[in-house]
């Protein structure tokens, strides 16, 4: 199912130059080995996962890279978004010349199972009755999407990855597979992330939640054809969005300072530039994500939680990896603050694993793994190409 | 007019116990100096105030205490809620042999104005139309809150105040005090609060009122006598109420712990303790709170910024003061951490004023000012009691 009616302009050139399809998905393959199992259980008959890559893959099949995305990311990481028409959302990273090497490596990013888009989702079609899925999609967890993950790459012959990279979301499920593909890993690098959702983590994903199913376009889930829940969504994104800022950060960027006024106009427009921003933040959200693969996604990341799968030891998950980590945390995320960071080392360490622990000033909060943070950029340049030396890339 | 149908029974005993009617209001006077002029120029024709008292006036007049309540407070501070039927807000400090001892002191505190409990609010009925206000309420500030009370003490024929005490916008409540009637206030204790909203706090309590605005059956503010926003309003609570934890306390609190069952039910469920926890923060909340008077409290904070009332500093707001400050923070708390007490200590040390800063250790974050924190009451106890033999009490 091709979701998007008319890619935006900016994507089509950028496809055209490439000599690439119209189809905003990317590349979509439908899945040859399913059913596909999930954690909970429960089955799905059919898959197609949506992705994107650039660069080659050499003939040795050594020089390839899985980007992953975080939860309202997708596989457009480094080419024009096909609905806003923006740059792709980690071109500060990957690229030719980049620290993520098109020039140099073969890289990979799937939409996530139960993204929106293109990748089998909660708003894609349920081939048991013609009707979208909705809320009779199964809940997901980030090892369904590792795993999905790992079949697309088998269906392709890549045996395995020089490199697992992603922040947020992203680094749960670089975590993931180093924990649950080893062997297929060469090196990993988990950015601004956590190995398991704390109670304040799942507290704000329950407001987004509550926030989305209280919408009355929600329907329960079945709104597509119709309006959608933009509101609720809409809100969502906002509560969350300031949890991607730090608060010093806010205060540098918007203080008190007043939108196109110079004074309080006692009413409840957006006085405040934050306030304008954070409307801004929710309202063109709504035109690129879906609401119900908001819910589902969001779940998946409260149900992480690596070391339980592991007889509750986080070292466990690692014990006798051969990886090579590059664990990055930012002083000023507040979402998963450096502490969470510092678990996961602590729990390589334990493993005897072979790990760099950088943690990095910075005022801009979580979202800094996204933003042109200049000693970080510089460092993990470093790591990469001296993995991909050791790999002989 | 008298909100509340059929006070809950345990506010009815303890009313008859101490000889009151049964308004569930408390008090509740017709200000005589009206009209009543607010910031923005707006003017009220007609204003209650509503309001508690415990204990008795000196014949000195000396020993009058105002407390002033948080966003979501009332005047029922040391009482069974009129609606809820729960012990007062502030029975950890206010009481007899208490902190704020109500044998030796006369303790008012009222509900503030755009409140719902029984001031003039948007949920009362506006005399020029025969209607509940609504949005047609004008948009009030902390200084409207402050300028009420003291109209109040002056038809109550209390000149001056022993003290005024308050949490969260109490506090701001307090600093306001301070600043507009230094000579009428002997002792001031702001507590984990704020001389002005940040970008933060703006933010999250946007994310609120958008949370309110979005529910349909919040109908442009006029749904009296039908439903209300009660989803939008709830959603609303729960933002805000993970603002008033820490992650420490709702990590130790919660963790990750199942509402019970054994395991995960991959469904939407709460399956987490901290998510039905929330949940009933929400729907305990509307029950007992008018959605448009959390519009209009909420806009008092963000337009909360003491210096700008001062010539854009702070120290100016307490020149030539002689009151006794004593300021409060919590370790803990990030919606006004102690920084933000901080830059208010620093302004009263500007100021030549007399100021005592204390900052607690604790993991309950902002909402510590309401617990039973010993080390903070003990020390608070020792502030008051020398502050009242200063006064003659």
């Amino acid at each position: 199912m091709n979701t998007i009616a008319r890619p935006h302009p900016n994507y089509l050139r950028a496809r055209q130059q490439s000599g690439q399809s119209d189809d905003p998905r990317g590349n979509a393959l439908r899945l040859d080995a399913v059913p596909f199992r999930l954690a909970s259980g429960a089955e799905l008959a059919e898959v197609t996962v949506a992705y994107q890559t650039y660069g080659a893959l050499n003939a040795e099949k050594t020089n390839a890279v899985l980007v992953t995305h975080a939860l309202t990311g997708d596989q457009h990481v480094a080419n024009p978004h096909p609905i806003t028409g923006k740059e792709g959302w980690w071109e500060s990273m990957v690229g030719p010349g980049k620290i993520v090497d098109t020039n140099r490596f073969f890289v990979i990013c799937t939409n996530v199972l139960g993204g929106c888009l293109g990748t089998t989702g909660p708003k894609e079609i349920n081939p048991a009755t013609g009707h979208p899925y909705g809320v009779d999609f199964p809940v997901i967890t980030i090892g369904d999407m590792v795993k999905l993950q790992a079949a697309l790459l088998d269906q392709l012959g890549i045996a395995d990855l020089f490199c697992v990279i992603g922040g947020s979301m992203g680094g749960m499920q670089v975590l993931e597979w180093a924990a649950r593909y080893p062997e297929r890993v060469f090196s990993a690098i988990p950015i601004a992330t956590t190995a398991r959702h704390s109670a304040q983590n799942i507290a704000f994903h329950e407001v987004g939640r509550q926030a989305i199913m209280a919408d009355p376009n929600w329907r329960g889930g079945d709104y597509y054809g119709g309006f959608g829940p933009k509101a609720g969504l809409s809100v969502a994104r906002m509560a969350a969005h300031i949890t991607y800022l730090s608060e010093a950060g806010l205060h540098q960027k918007f203080g008190r300072k007043l939108q196109d006024r110079e004074a309080l106009t006692f009413g409840f427009d957006a006085d405040f530039q934050i306030e304008s921003y954070l409307r801004h933040q929710g309202s063109t959200f709504v035109e690129r994500f879906d609401a119900n693969s908001y819910l589902y996604i969001t779940r998946a990341m409260d149900y992480f939680d690596l070391a339980a799968d592991y007889g509750g030891l986080l070292a466990n998950a690692f014990k006798g990896t051969k990886t090579q980590f590059c664990v990055v945390s930012f002083t000023s995320d507040w979402l998963y603050p450096t502490a969470e960071s510092r678990a996961i080392v602590h729990a390589l360490n334990a493993a005897a694993a072979q790990v760099s622990f950088l943690e990095f000033e910075t005022d801009k909060g979580h979202d800094s793994f996204l933003l042109d943070v200049p000693e970080f950029h510089d460092v993990l340049r470093g790591f990469v190409g001296a993995a991909a030396a050791k790999r002989g890339i």
